[in-house]
């Protein structure tokens, strides 16, 4: 374990057109993307995790510049390796959260700080389309331990 | 008269925390932003004009690259010009909407192609703080035509 200080800010990094971004941009849930887009939210539940500009987090100071081309050239880099993870166990994943930390024994490296789970990522069968992740929880989709469960299989981690 | 094509999404820049800023980030109102931060809406009533981000833009192809880049440094040289015009008759010029447009007989340059009226601006009284602007009406205050034409009377055009 390696203590961290967490950086104020959500990376969401997507594949496809899902969740929110379906929403909030009119566009349809599975649209592939053109190439992977990297987004950032604030961290706080009270304002419920609002999406904010590479302006906004200078600004306000929420990472300095240096940090935030830290995120994003590790969000695609966990992204290539993710996307080619999941393809070799037949899995879309079509989007997911990150969090950083500033290592305390080295405030100017950032680290991954938090784990991907399919609590925190949209997972999709590559064959069927069928969702494998808490969207099945979110959405009243039922199946949610098998999904899981089913995930688990596919990385061949189950006990 | 020149025509142009709209590009879709609207500009929107901020000289102080004000509006959906200040609620969408739990910032407190008229807070002075240590520098202008311009911010992109896209242009849809149905989604309710949803802030975007520069990856945005670029992956759903709302405007090219040289675009963005077009409309951010105008958007630096109008926010100057106002904040000197303004200043001379004493108001804070907070934030504005302003919306670009494809010259019709050369598409690859843009120009300004949308009044800037208090309708889309927040001014507000550098003495007194007093709003002079469409808040008036939006927030119920009262006194919407004496504001504007206040600011008709400043600007030294009024009938």
């Amino acid at each position: 374990m390696r203590r961290v200080e967490i950086v104020p800010v959500e990376v969401v990094v997507r594949n496809r057109v899902a969740g929110s971004m379906a929403k909030r941009l009119g566009i349809k849930e599975g649209v592939v993307l053109p190439r992977p887009v990297v987004e950032f939210y604030l961290k706080s539940d009270e304002l419920d995790d609002p999406l904010i500009t590479l302006d906004h987090i200078d600004v306000f100071n929420w990472a300095s510049h240096d940090e935030v081309e830290q995120m994003i050239e590790m969000a695609h880099r966990i992204n290539d390796i993710l996307l080619g993870y999941y393809a070799n166990i037949g899995i879309n994943i079509v989007d997911y959260k990150l969090e950083f930390g500033r290592l305390s024994s080295d405030m100017d490296t950032l680290v991954l700080a938090d784990e991907i789970s399919p609590d925190s990522c949209r997972l999709w069968d590559m064959k069927t389309g069928k969702k494998l992740d808490k969207d099945r929880f979110r959405r009243d989709l039922g199946g949610v331990e098998e999904a899981y469960q089913e995930i688990v299989e596919r990385m061949g981690i189950a006990e």
